[in-house]
């Protein structure tokens, strides 16, 4: 028998990656978890991923420190610009530029020095906010890179795989998958504004789509609110 | 008149970096130039940055901390993997998987941030010692995504280019390129192992090209050696 598949899964505390993670282990994979400190507003979120990473059964979880907030450029890397409460037209200031495109080059960076080919990454094009850098054009252009960027596919070793499987799907849907594979949400955080403890301000985009995701998926909401509605 | 429009280049410290914003300032653009702290095995490289940067008009310079070393698996980022000092078949040790990807990555967030839409990057598929993420399928895959990535793309405001203007020379004629230009090379470092005060080995396969290309150009080499040959 040959070993377990690896594959690095991108985790970032929230609902959307810690489900990602689920699929990969169900799809038969060692997976390790990788997140990236880059300058959240809260460090409560990679608590979360360190809980999650444990809870579905990671083999390794690694933090990668980016000063992604000496770029700025966002409300979620730049202490300037507050966080939006209501929805806003556009792409939204929650945006950080080229966020995505940083996240999986570190992704596809320890890959290739653990010698995986297949790469799992939470992004949603539905209830995505608006964010170019969760589509399926840009998945698709990142494994192309992927392929002409690194040792490993240069000399026709493997093929990187990019896997997105939340993207086609809702936010309910998702939280209905992670469901049936075991997801603990409760060990999540997906506020952007979350304090210490972990707990979710209610009001921002990110907790006003995760509590309708519930609501609609018919699952109990276990998120911990600051301000309970 | 419309104000000088805006280039991020990436800056290592090295020779080509310092001649790619040479030709970024020839090109017309306000330079902004980006160092990024990757868990190299010495701060002299930096230094270096600082100094062409200054030397070579740049409109401000960044230093981004990426903890690189956390992922390991090149002889630039793992002590624990010496680096070369004679040439060997493939692709060496001291390739750092997915570097660009990420240095670009860094770079696309930047700019979108400037509002600059042209990113300079220094690599060369000649004298490249074989990485993969010097070539110009690499550079074209990265513009394709950069355009996908992005929010100031997706709006359709611009579109980003990607400048590698060194890729089809060699070492020599970016010397020559670099010296019509002003730059002077005395301040750049190239070596893999240079000594805090920036004195190179002469030994390492970057010390090796580096050396061959001045005298191929017939530049005077102002590298300062540890050990004068």
């Amino acid at each position: 028998m040959a070993d377990a598949r690896r594959a690095v899964v991108l985790l970032s505390g929230g609902l959307d990656s810690a489900t990602a993670l689920a699929v990969a282990r169900a799809d038969g994979f060692e997976c390790h978890a990788l997140s990236v400190a880059y300058g959240q507003r809260h460090g409560a979120e990679l608590d979360a991923a360190a809980r999650v990473a444990r809870h579905l059964g990671a083999a390794s979880h690694k933090v990668v420190r980016v000063e992604l907030e000496a770029i700025g450029g966002s409300a979620l890397t730049d202490p300037a610009i507050p966080v939006p409460e209501a929805p806003a037209p556009g792409i939204p200031v929650t945006y950080v530029p080229a966020r995505n495109t940083l996240l999986l080059a570190l992704a596809l960076g320890w890959a290739e020095v653990l010698g995986a080919w297949d790469i799992y990454v939470g992004v949603n094009a539905v209830d995505f906010s608006g964010y170019p850098d969760c589509r399926p054009a840009f998945v698709e252009a990142f494994e192309a890179l992927a392929n002409v960027a690194t040792k490993a596919a240069v000399e026709g070793r493997g093929r990187f795989r990019i896997h997105a499987p939340l993207i086609e799907l809702g936010k309910a849907e998702i939280i209905r998958l992670g469901a049936r594979l075991g997801v603990d949400y409760g060990l999540t955080v997906s506020c952007y504004q979350a304090d210490a403890g972990g707990r979710a301000c209610g009001r921002c985009d990110a907790c006003r789509l995760r509590r309708e995701g519930f609501a609609a998926a018919g699952v109990p909401d276990p998120t911990p609110y600051r301000d309970p509605a």
